[in-house]
């Protein structure tokens, strides 16, 4: 892949949005990045283009069977006006982990880290300074070979649009949420594709998430797919638990996504001298520790919302409301440092961050 | 849904490929069947129009979040020149159930019956009239409303294309295929989507595909999720097998597709007094029927191939060599009856064919 990214500018810019109203995922910038794929000439003519649509035959393979991967992340404003990112490095990774196992050809790393930061420098204007806002990233691959095999596509395209966000609570306090232990539809087994970021994983969850939401909670808690025992993640978040002073979330076993934010905690949790620990964590261990008053704090790790304490989970009828439907001590103390390094309040002991010039 | 269908007509017909060089799934018609969803209006705007790229927004939610379903069957040109349909009701209503399943506003059945009979009659030029071919039909829809949120998408597209096909067979002796046993790899659990079809199933599968043709294999064989012990289907076919004159399949079990060929020869058997079961079919028993001699016919079933004679299998550095790898008897009979009622070559005793006029 050549490095010298070409830019081709909008030729009229759209208005901001309104950055005290900010939704999520609704509006996108004036430009974006593609790269294209085609067999002879591998990936190729990285550009930054405007923001336009796709014109591609009805036969493209994404759309019949979806060959189609993406990655998350977010630039955030310093109080002093930098534009940072956090772990890019550890995105673009995943995103050719995804692709090995989605049959896609890998890209050279490095080259879409240089074209990523590129795009942001041109949209920097892009990214909000109210507290909590950002512009979130979404890298993305499509297949766009027009062919009715089933067979790993010869042509893709790879983009990368960006959204500016608002912020996920509107208070300091956090939100918790409530969260329902499904344990009728499956998200993944382990030698399928659960721990990757494909696209057909969250069509697959759609249905339990809407009768989550018609039972009252905001989410889905996904248990194994073998015995229905053991905790997954939830739809976007990977979970921790806090049990008598000692942190655990499931171990990375094939079936789950190896979030960034996750491991974040995980590092932060040892650099505090924080026991923690990666293992098989059962509904029947949880429930029990939940019965002895030793569950104190349950919460979610993902890019969106940095964490999200969990206020009630719904087992199968059996509710434990967790630390009396507040945000745990330790949820807000990880919470407050994450998004501290990430906007550059904090120093960076990790140096996580990464500064667009 | 509006029932009366609009037809613009493509400027400029393109010249038809030649009729004995067909390929899958390479070439399109020149026209295509379009609908369209918005919340406020639910599907509307059925037209037949020009085959042509489509325009997406690059946020579209089946880029990102796969929320993409499917359908496949045939037109066939009998040798007194009708074009007939085999059972297109069946893929309309296992259309309606995967939309289902994947929070896809239903169609109406009819109304899309209607639509997809007015496009074959329009492009009945397109039916080639060699030994074997078809014209393939291919029903899709994709959510095309541009936003990154993991929720049902609020607008869709519904299309059907069309291809020329050639003959999967090259002489009437059928072709067995080599079949690779996965135990590594997992398809679909129960719980999940394995038994609509959408188009993450596909992607996921590709990897084992890969893996099973650089071992010298031509497909693979799916096993259950949970024990890796039980069959379930091959990558676009069901499996039958016949064991010391019963034939059995799996049953239904909530991850495998209800196949509209395996149905077709359920009913067949049924119809000719061979005793036939649904039930679920442990590799081990297989093995054991094997090694007695008692394994006497292996087939899958799919629109594609209607029969697919397996010659071996492969499990775990096992191989079983079905029936000195020629056509079974049996496989053959189902294959021809069913093959002759398609090209209305037989009287059809079943009502599964719809004559387009
Ligand atoms: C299925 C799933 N699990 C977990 C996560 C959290 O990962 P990360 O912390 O990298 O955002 C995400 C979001 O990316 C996800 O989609
Ligand atoms: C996964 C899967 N199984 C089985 C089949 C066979 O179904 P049918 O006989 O309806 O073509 C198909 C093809 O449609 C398929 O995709």
């Amino acid at each position: 892949m050549n490095k010298v990214v070409e830019f081709m500018k909008a030729e009229k810019l759209k208005p901001k949005p309104d950055p005290t109203a900010l939704q999520f995922g609704k509006h996108f910038t004036d430009h974006m990045f593609v790269l294209d794929y085609s067999q002879d000439r591998g990936w190729h003519s990285p550009r930054i283009a405007p923001y336009e649509p796709l014109t591609l035959d009805p036969a493209s393979l994404v759309f019949h069977y979806g060959q189609a991967v993406f990655e998350g992340l977010k630039a955030y404003r310093s109080p002093d006006g930098r534009v940072l990112l956090f772990r890019p490095e550890q995105n673009v990774k995943r995103l050719n982990d995804t692709c090995k196992r989605m049959c896609i050809p890998p890209l050279d790393e490095e080259a879409v880290l240089e074209g990523l930061k590129q795009l942001i420098e041109i949209e920097q204007d892009w990214v909000p300074d109210q507290e909590g806002t950002a512009l979130y990233i979404r890298p993305f691959i499509v297949a766009t070979e027009p062919y009715l095999g089933v067979r790993p596509s010869n042509a893709y395209k790879f983009l990368i649009i960006l959204s500016p966000v608002g912020a996920y609570y509107s208070s300091e306090q956090l939100s918790p949420v409530k969260i329902y232990v499904e344990d009728e539809y499956v998200r993944a087994a382990k030698g399928g594709v659960g721990h990757v970021k494909t696209s057909g994983n969250y069509a697959a969850s759609l249905l339990a998430q809407k009768k989550a939401q018609e039972l009252g909670y905001d989410q889905v808690l996904w248990l194994d797919a073998k015995e229905k025992k053991y905790v997954e993640e939830v739809g976007s978040m990977n979970i921790f638990f806090k049990i008598n002073g000692e942190v655990i979330t499931p171990e990375l076993n094939g079936s789950i996504l190896k979030g960034i934010t996750r491991q974040s905690t995980l590092e932060l949790l040892d650099h505090w001298g924080i026991p923690v620990r990666e293992e098989r964590v059962s509904m029947i261990d949880l429930y029990q520790a939940y019965q002895k008053g030793e569950l104190e704090e349950v919460f979610g790790t993902g890019t969106a919302v940095v964490i999200s304490p969990v206020g009630e989970l719904n087992w199968n009828g059996r509710k434990m409301v967790i630390n009396q439907f507040k945000t745990g001590e330790l949820s807000y103390k990880i919470y407050d440092s994450i998004t501290n390094i990430q906007y550059g309040k904090q120093h960076d002991p990790f140096g996580w961050t990464v500064e667009i010039n």
